[in-house]
C-alpha cells in the first residue's frame, strides 16, 4: 500500500483535502473515462510531513513515486531516461485552492543529453532540442533561482541572430546553441544543470514544496483568506505536447462565456504550441470555434464540445479546461470551476436552474454578495490601460470620472451646474453634505472605511476613496500636490471605489444594473431569507430604495434635512438663538421644513414602515467654519466675539462622547417636540388620503431607562395633542438604538419602555473598541495587516466583542418584553459576515444603506441556507 | 388599643422606626427616669396612612389624639382649652432620621383669648401674651403660610416704639398690641388665626405631615441619602417654659465638644429664652459651663453632667442635648446622637474604645470615610500673611476661598457652574441648605456655634464662621461693609473656619493630615479590611504617599515624566522627528530620564510593588500651542508650515478614542523598548544596593489579546537583553488596564497574557456610557438632579452597567487565570460605596489617589465589617 502517492485513476472529486484541486479533477476525470495523460499525485499529506520534519522528505516518498512511474511507464510503453524511448514528466503543484499562478511548474522533466536524442527520433529534432532547452530555463529559473533575465537575454540575441520574430521560428542549430547558453546560465547559480532524470524530478518535486511558502503565494493566501495550513499536493504526469508539429496545439476554454454567461465554450487555442505559450500572450491565439472549420483540429473540437459537456453536468457548474492536442488526439489537462465576471455568474446561476442543472437554493449561495454589490455600480472597463496615480481605501464601491472641485461649495456649484464633479477633501464633515450630495464621487486624503465619507457615500450609492494619503491639498492654492503630480482644479480624475485607485483623466464606464436574471435570483433568495426586511438608510429625500425590495426605511436621519441650503441656517438660528422669541421662531421654520419631508416620505413609504431618528449629532456640527462667522454675525445682528465665544462653548473635546443623541432631547424637549409635531402633522396629512403611515419613532444613543422612558412621555403626549388637533388617529412605535455599551448591559430595563430595539453597531463597535472611525486610519490598517484584528471591525462586525454586547441585548430585550422587535442599523447590516452572525442571533432584521440592500437580501439568504433553513 | 399613638412612657430607643429619632428617645428617656415632660407621638403609621390616602387623616387619629391628652391633663393637672389651668403643647416633627431644621415645629399651642389670661395668672401677663405672640407668629408662618417678613416688620417697629434692643424687653402693653397685629398679618391670609385649641393642634399636626414634603426637606433627603418613603411621626408634648423669668433657661449641649472630641460637656444656655431663641442666634448665649457658678442654675447644671453622663453610657455615644430650665428644674426635651467634626468623630471613637465604650469594630464603623477624607481638607498655610478683615466663631473647621455670593440661590446658581463659592448670609435658615450645599463654605453675620448654619456646615463638612458681627450685609446693594472697607458679591474672599477668621482675597492652602487618633483607628481599619492594598497614584515624582498607608503605587503615570520643562522639548523633538537619527537621539534622552525618575520611586517603594503604566496620551498632548509653534519650528530647524501640517496632521476627532494606550506601543514600538529599558536599568541599579524592587510593567487600552501578547513579548524580549546586560536579576509582573468595555468582555482571553488586571474604571465608565466627562458638563448636573442618574458615574461606579463589565472581567479572567490579580484604578478607588461594590465583587485591591488612601482603607474596613468579615 502505498503511502504518499495516489494515482490518477485511484482518486476522485471528493479528495481535494488530500489531491489538491487540480489533482483531484484529473483522478475525476480519469475515472470517468475522459482522455487524461497518465500520472499520480504525491498527497498533500506528504507535503505536510516535509514541511513538519523541517524539509526532509518523508521515508519511502521516492520509493513510492519510483513504484508509480513504472506504472506511467507500463501504460505508454516509454520508459523515464530511457534514451530509446524517454518518458518526459510534468510536475505542477495543486493546492486545495486554487492559486493561479502563485506556484510552480516544471514541464519536460526527464531530458538530458541522451534522452533528448531518444525523443529526435520520435518526434523531430527541432523539438526535442526546443522541449530541453525549455526544460533548462524552467529548471534553472524554478529549481537553482538561476537570473530569469538572462534566458530572456539569450533568446532575444539568438533570434536576432537567426533574424526570426517568434522562438518557434528557431531552427536546430541555433537551439543548440542555446541550450549550451542556458546551461551556462544555469552553471552561474553554483548548482550546475542535473543530466540525471531523477535528480530533475526530485528538484522539480522539493521547488513545488518550497513554492508553497514563497512570498507572493503568503501574500494572495493573505489576501483571499486561504489557509497556510493545507499545504499543497504534486502531481506527476506524462507529457502530451501540442507543439509537435502539424495536428498539434495547447488550449484553455470555459464551457460558458465567463464574461456575459452566454451558455456555449467559450476559449482559445494555439497550434503548434505549449500550454505556456496560450498563456504567456507572445502569440496571439484563436477563438476556439475555429477548431471546428480546421480538418487538422475537427475532430478534437467534437470532442472538446462532448467532455465539456459531460463535465459541466458532472460538477453542475461552469468549467475551466485546459487540454492539448497532440497529432490530432485531445488530452485534457485540468479541469476547474470557471471564474467569471458578477454578470456572467448571475447569468449562469438563473440559467442553470433554469436547465434543470440546480436548484434555487443552490443558485443563491453560488453568488457571492459583492458581485451583487458590483452589479449596482459603475466599473471602469475592465480593458482600459489605467494610469494609476495614488491608492486610498476602497470606501464606497463603484467608480466615478469628474473635473476635480476641492470645496463642497464648488461641488455644489458645478453639481447645480450640471458638471460630473469629483469633491477632494482632507476628510468631510456634517456640513458638507449638500456639496457630496452634488458630485459623482468622493476622495479623501484621511479617514478610513469608516469614516463621514466612507459612510455617507456608501449611504448615496457614490463611489469613495478614502485615506489616500498620498495626496496634498492645497486648498488657497486650488491644487493637489500627488508626488511629482499636480492636479488642479477642475481638472479630471477617476476614482475607482472598489480598489481604492485614482487615475489621471477621465475612464471608460461599464454600468450593469440589476438585470432580470438578478431580480430573478434576488426573488428567489426572498423566499430562503428568514432574517427580516433589510430596511435601508434614506439618502437625500428620494425614496428610490423601494426599488432595491427594502421593506421600510430602517434609519431616517432627520438632522440630514437641516444641512439643506436655505434650512442650516434656520438651524443655527435655533442653537444661538439670542431669546425665547427667536428660538420659537426658528423651531417653528424648522417644524415646517420637517412636516414637508416627512409628508414626501410617508408617501413613498406607503404601508411599509418609517424608522425615524430624532436628532442625533453634537450642535457645533451645524455650526459654520470660523470663516464664514462675521456673515453670520451681521445676519443675527449679534457681535462676532460673542457668537464666538458661544459657539467655542458648544466646541467639545470628544464629539462622539458629548452633549449628542438624547442628550439633546433631554436638554432641548423644545425639540423633541417639534420632531414630533411634524411627524404627526406629516402623518394626519397624508393618512387622510388613504395612504397607510407607520411611523417608528427612535430616540438614539440612549444609556438609561429613564432617558428613554422620559422621552417616550414626552413624545406620547405631543402626539396625542396633535391626533386630537387633527382627529386623526395614527398608530406610531417607539423605540430606541442600542449604540452604547451600558444600553446592551441594561437591555432588559431599557425594553421595558421600547417597542424596538435598532442595535447601532457602528457606535457601539466605536465605543466597546474605544477606538474613534474617525482617528482609526493611524493604526488600524497595520493592526488588520499584522493579524492583531482579523478585520476591519467597522466593516465585519466584531463577533467575539461587540457580538457578546448585541447577543446580550437581543436576549435581554426580549425576555423582558417578548414583543420586542430587533435589528442591526448601520454599516454591518450590508456585510454578508455580519448579516450571518445576524442570522444566528436571530434578529427581526437588518438596516442598511439603500444600495447595500441586495446584498443584504442575498446575504440573509444564504445565511439561512447554510443553517438548513 | 391605641392604632396611631404612642405614649413616650409605652416606646423606647428601639422605635425609631415608628417613633422617629426623637419621639423613640423621649420615650427612651421617659423610660429610664430621666424628667422628660408627658407626651404621646403620632406613629409614622399614622404619616403614611395620611399620605397614602392623599392628606385624609386616618379614621380614629383625632379620637386617639383626644384620649391621649387626657392622659397627659390627668399627670399635669392642667386641661388643654381650659381657661382655668391650661395646658400649653409642643408640636414637634421627628422622622427615623434626623433632618435638622428642615421640618415643623409649633409650640405654645393651645392659647387664646380666655387661655391667656389662664396662663397669665399662673405665670406672669407679660410670659403669657409673649407666648401667644409667639404662637400666633409660629402658627401664622408655619400653618398659614403668612409673610414671616411682615411678623419681623411689626416686631421691629414694636422693639423701636418701646426703645428697646430685644424682644424679651417689651412690654405687656406693647405685647398685647402685637397680638392684634399678628393676627392682623394672619388674616391676610385669608384664614383668621383659629381660637379653638383643639383647631390650632390640628392644624399644627397637620403641618408637620406635610412639612416632610416641603421642598428643602427633599433637597436635604436628596443630598444625604435619606429615603423618602419613611415619613415622619410627630411629638404632642406638653410645655415646659424657660422663659418664666428667674431660674429658667433654654439650652443645648454635647455630652463631648463637637468640634475638638474633647470630652466634658459642651454646650450653651440662654437665660430666660425659649429654645427657639438659642438656635436663631438673636441672642448670643452663654457657655453651659457658666451654669456651675449661677445660683439660680446650679442644681440643674448638676442634674444636666448625671444626665449627660446616663446618656452617653446609654448609647454607648456622644449626645446632642435640649434642655431647659423651668424654675430651676431641669427637663430634658431631646436627646441624639451629636454631630461632630471628623477631627472630633475620630477622637471620641478611639477614646471611646480606651474608655470600654464601645469596642474596635463599632470604632472603624462609626467614622464615615467623608471624615477621614475631611482630615485631609485644606488649611490656610500658616506661613502666610493674613490680611484679617473680621473676626467671627470658628463654627466649622477647615478653610476655603471662593467668591463672594449673598443669596442662597446666587450661591447655587455659581456653585452647579463650577465655581469656588463662599455664601454670606445674616444668618441662615432651613431654606437656604441648597445654596449651602453649593458653597465652599459659610459665614454669618449672626448666630452662634450651634446655630443652623454652623451645625449644617458642619454636617456638611463646609468650613464655617459664625456671629462675624463686624460684618454690613447690604443684599440690594450686593455689597459688605467691613469697616472702611467694601467687598462686593463676585470678590474673592478666605475663610479660617478653625481660627473664625475672614480674609480678603484667596489663601494658600495645606492640608491638616491624620493625627495619632486617625493613624490608630487606621490601623484598626487595616485589621479588619480583605480587600487589599489600597494603592495609590504618584502625585507629582515625591513618593510620599507611603505616609498614608498605601501598599505600593497602583498608577505610576510615566507620561506625567515627559512634561517636565527640560523634557517636554525632547517628547517633543521624539514625536516630530524628521529623520531616524532624530528619534534615536530622543529617545537616548527620554530614557535618561525615564531611568533616573523609576531610580528615585524604587529607592522610595522599597519592597512595595511599583506600578508602571507604559505611555498612554495621544501624542498632540505634547505639542505646544500655535503660539509657541515658530518657535519650535526654528529650535527644530524647520519650516513652520510643514511643521504644523504635521502637527496638525496628530490631532483627533475623538482623542479618548484615538491613537494612545497600547495602540501607541503597537505603532512606536521602540518607545516601549525605551520605557522598558529604564525600568530595568533603573531597578538593577537600585537592587545591586539591596533595595527590594518589584516592577509591575502595566499596558494601557487593550482591546485585544494580541495586543497584550505582542507587547509583552517585546517586554520580556528587553527584559531578558537588559538582564543579561546588567547581570541583575528582576522579578517583574506584566498587566494590563482593563479600561475598554471589549477587553472586560475578552477577559478570558486577555487574562492568558496578564498578571494582573487593573480596572481601568474611569475610561470604562466613559465608555460604557458613551460619556466623555470632559463633555459632560453641559447635561451630567442635569441628569443627576432630575434622578435620571442616581450619582455621578465618575464619583461613584455605577454598579448597574460598569459593574457588569467589572464583575465579568474579574470573574472570567481569574476563571481564565486563578492566580490573577484584579484591582480597581482611578476615581472609584477612593469612593466608599465604590469600595464597598470592589469588595463585594472580591478584588485584591484598590487603587487611587495619594489623598484618598485613608478614605479607601477605612471604607474597605467597613465594607468588610458591614459583610461580616
Amino acid at each position: 500500500m502505498t503511502q504518499w502517492i495516489r494515482h490518477f485513476r485511484d482518486g476522485q472529486a471528493g479528495d481535494r483535502d488530500l489531491l489538491g484541486g487540480k489533482g483531484a479533477n484529473l483522478a475525476e476525470m480519469t475515472r470517468i473515462g475522459l482522455p487524461v495523460p497518465p500520472g499520480f499525485t504525491i498527497t498533500t499529506d506528504g507535503f505536510r510531513s516535509f514541511r513538519d520534519r523541517d524539509g526532509l522528505v518523508p521515508d519511502r516518498l521516492w520509493d513510492e513515486v519510483r513504484t508509480a512511474l513504472v506504472d506511467v511507464e507500463r501504460q505508454l510503453d516509454r520508459q523515464f531516461g530511457n534514451p530509446n524511448c524517454p518518458l518526459l514528466l510534468s510536475v505542477r503543484s495543486g493546492a486545495r485552492d486554487s492559486m493561479p499562478g502563485m506556484m510552480d511548474t516544471i514541464l519536460n522533466v526527464g531530458l538530458n543529453a541522451e534522452t533528448v536524442e531518444g525523443l529526435a527520433c520520435l518526434s523531430g529534432e527541432r523539438f526535442a532540442w526546443d522541449s530541453w532547452r525549455r526544460l533548462i530555463q524552467m529548471y534553472g529559473r524554478v529549481v537553482l533561482h538561476a537570473d530569469g533575465e538572462a534566458f530572456e537575454h539569450a533568446l532575444t540575441a539568438a533570434r536576432s541572430r537567426a533574424g526570426v520574430e517568434h522562438d518557434h521560428e528557431l531552427d536546430l542549430a541555433t537551439l543548440q546553441q542555446l541550450v549550451e547558453e542556458f546551461r551556462a546560465i544555469v552553471a552561474t547559480t553554483g548548482t550546475p544543470f542535473p543530466d540525471d532524470p531523477w535528480e530533475q524530478l526530485q528538484g522539480a518535486v522539493l521547488a513545488v514544496f518550497r513554492s508553497w511558502n514563497s512570498p507572493r503565494a503568503i501574500a494572495y493566501r493573505r489576501s483571499t483568506g486561504i489557509s497556510g495550513e493545507a499545504g499543497t499536493a504534486v502531481n506527476i504526469q506524462a507529457m502530451v505536447f501540442g507543439n509537435l508539429g502539424a495536428g498539434c496545439a495547447s488550449g484553455v476554454a470555459f464551457t460558458r462565456n465567463p464574461n456575459t454567461g452566454e451558455n456555449g465554450l467559450f476559449g482559445e487555442y494555439l497550434p503548434n504550441a505549449q500550454g505556456e505559450d496560450v498563456v504567456s500572450g507572445v502569440r496571439t491565439p484563436r477563438p476556439v470555434e475555429q477548431m471546428a472549420s480546421d480538418p487538422e483540429f475537427a475532430q478534437a473540437h467534437t470532442d472538446l464540445l462532448a467532455v465539456g459537456d459531460l463535465l459541466e453536468r458532472h460538477f453542475t457548474d461552469m468549467q475551466d479546461l485546459e487540454f492539448t492536442v497532440e497529432r490530432g488526439k485531445l488530452w485534457m489537462l485540468q479541469t476547474r470551476t470557471g471564474k467569471r465576471t458578477a454578470n456572467a455568474a448571475v447569468r449562469i446561476a438563473v440559467e442553470m436552474v433554469g436547465e434543470g442543472l440546480i436548484d434555487e437554493a443552490t443558485a443563491v449561495r453560488r453568488i457571492r454578495p459583492a458581485e451583487i454589490d458590483a452589479l449596482l455600480h459603475p466599473q471602469i472597463d475592465p480593458s482600459f490601460d489605467r494610469m494609476v496615480i495614488a491608492k486610498g481605501m476602497p470606501a464606497s464601491p463603484g467608480a466615478a470620472s469628474g473635473t476635480v472641485a476641492l470645496t463642497p461649495d464648488r461641488a455644489e456649484e458645478l453639481g447645480v451646474a450640471g458638471e460630473a464633479v469629483i469633491l477632494v477633501r482632507h476628510e468631510t464633515a456634517a456640513e458638507d453634505f449638500p456639496g457630496m450630495e452634488r458630485s459623482r464621487g468622493i476622495l479623501t486624503a484621511r479617514g478610513g472605511m469608516t469614516s463621514h465619507a466612507a459612510v455617507v457615500a456608501r449611504g448615496m450609492g457614490l463611489p469613495a476613496v478614502t485615506g489616500c494619503s498620498a495626496l496634498e491639498i492645497d486648498i488657497a492654492a486650488g491644487s493637489i500636490r500627488v508626488g511629482e503630480q499636480t492636479i488642479r482644479e477642475g481638472d479630471l480624475i477617476t476614482i475607482d471605489g472598489a480598489s481604492g485607485e485614482v487615475l489621471l483623466g477621465e475612464a471608460p464606464m461599464l454600468v450593469s444594473g440589476l438585470g432580470p436574471e438578478a431580480l430573478q435570483l434576488l426573488a428567489w433568495a426572498d423566499r430562503f431569507r428568514r432574517l427580516g426586511a433589510p430596511m435601508p438608510t434614506p439618502w437625500s429625500d428620494r425614496c428610490g430604495q423601494r426599488t432595491f425590495g427594502a421593506e421600510g426605511i430602517g434609519l431616517c436621519r432627520t438632522e440630514h434635512m437641516f444641512f439643506a441650503p436655505g434650512r442650516i441656517e434656520v438651524m443655527r438660528r435655533l442653537i444661538l438663538a439670542q431669546s425665547e422669541n427667536e428660538r420659537a421662531l426658528a423651531l417653528d421654520e424648522l417644524e415646517a421644513f420637517q412636516t414637508t419631508d416627512f409628508d414626501g416620505i410617508f408617501r413613498a413609504m406607503d404601508g411599509l414602515p418609517v424608522t425615524i431618528r430624532l436628532l442625533d449629532p453634537p450642535l457645533h456640527e451645524f455650526l459654520p467654519p470660523e470663516a464664514e462667522l462675521p456673515e453670520l454675525a451681521e445676519s443675527m445682528g449679534i457681535d462676532a466675539p460673542i457668537l464666538q465665544a458661544q459657539i467655542d462653548a458648544l466646541r467639545e473635546v470628544n464629539p462622539m462622547l458629548g452633549l449628542r443623541g438624547v442628550r439633546l432631547g433631554m436638554t432641548f424637549p423644545e425639540v423633541t417636540e417639534m420632531q414630533v409635531r411634524a411627524i404627526f402633522t406629516a402623518a394626519a396629512n397624508v393618512a387622510r388620503e388613504g395612504i397607510v403611515v407607520l411611523p417608528e419613532i427612535m430616540i438614539p444613543l440612549v444609556s438609561t431607562a429613564s432617558e428613554l422612558a422620559q422621552q417616550r412621555q414626552l413624545i406620547d403626549r405631543t402626539a396625542a395633542e396633535l391626533v386630537a388637533r387633527t382627529g386623526t388617529p395614527v398608530a406610531y412605535k417607539v423605540g430606541t438604538m442600542i449604540e452604547v455599551p451600558r444600553a446592551a448591559l441594561l437591555a432588559a430595563d431599557i425594553a421595558e419602555h421600547a417597542d424596538f430595539f435598532s442595535l447601532g453597531t457602528n457606535d457601539l463597535t466605536q465605543m466597546t473598541f474605544g477606538l474613534s472611525r474617525d482617528d482609526s486610519a493611524r493604526f488600524l490598517p497595520a493592526y488588520i495587516a499584522s493579524g492583531v484584528l482579523t478585520d476591519d471591525p467597522f466593516q465585519v462586525l466584531d463577533d467575539q466583542g461587540v457580538g457578546q454586547l448585541v447577543r446580550m441585548a437581543t436576549r435581554n430585550g426580549r425576555a423582558a418584553k417578548p414583543t420586542l422587535s430587533v435589528g442591526v442599523c448601520g454599516e454591518h447590516g450590508g456585510d454578508p459576515k455580519s448579516i450571518e452572525f445576524c442570522h444566528h442571533v436571530g434578529l427581526n432584521y437588518v438596516s442598511c444603506s439603500p444600495f447595500r440592500v441586495p446584498v443584504a437580501r442575498l446575504a440573509a439568504a444564504q445565511a439561512a441556507i447554510a443553517n438548513g433553513l
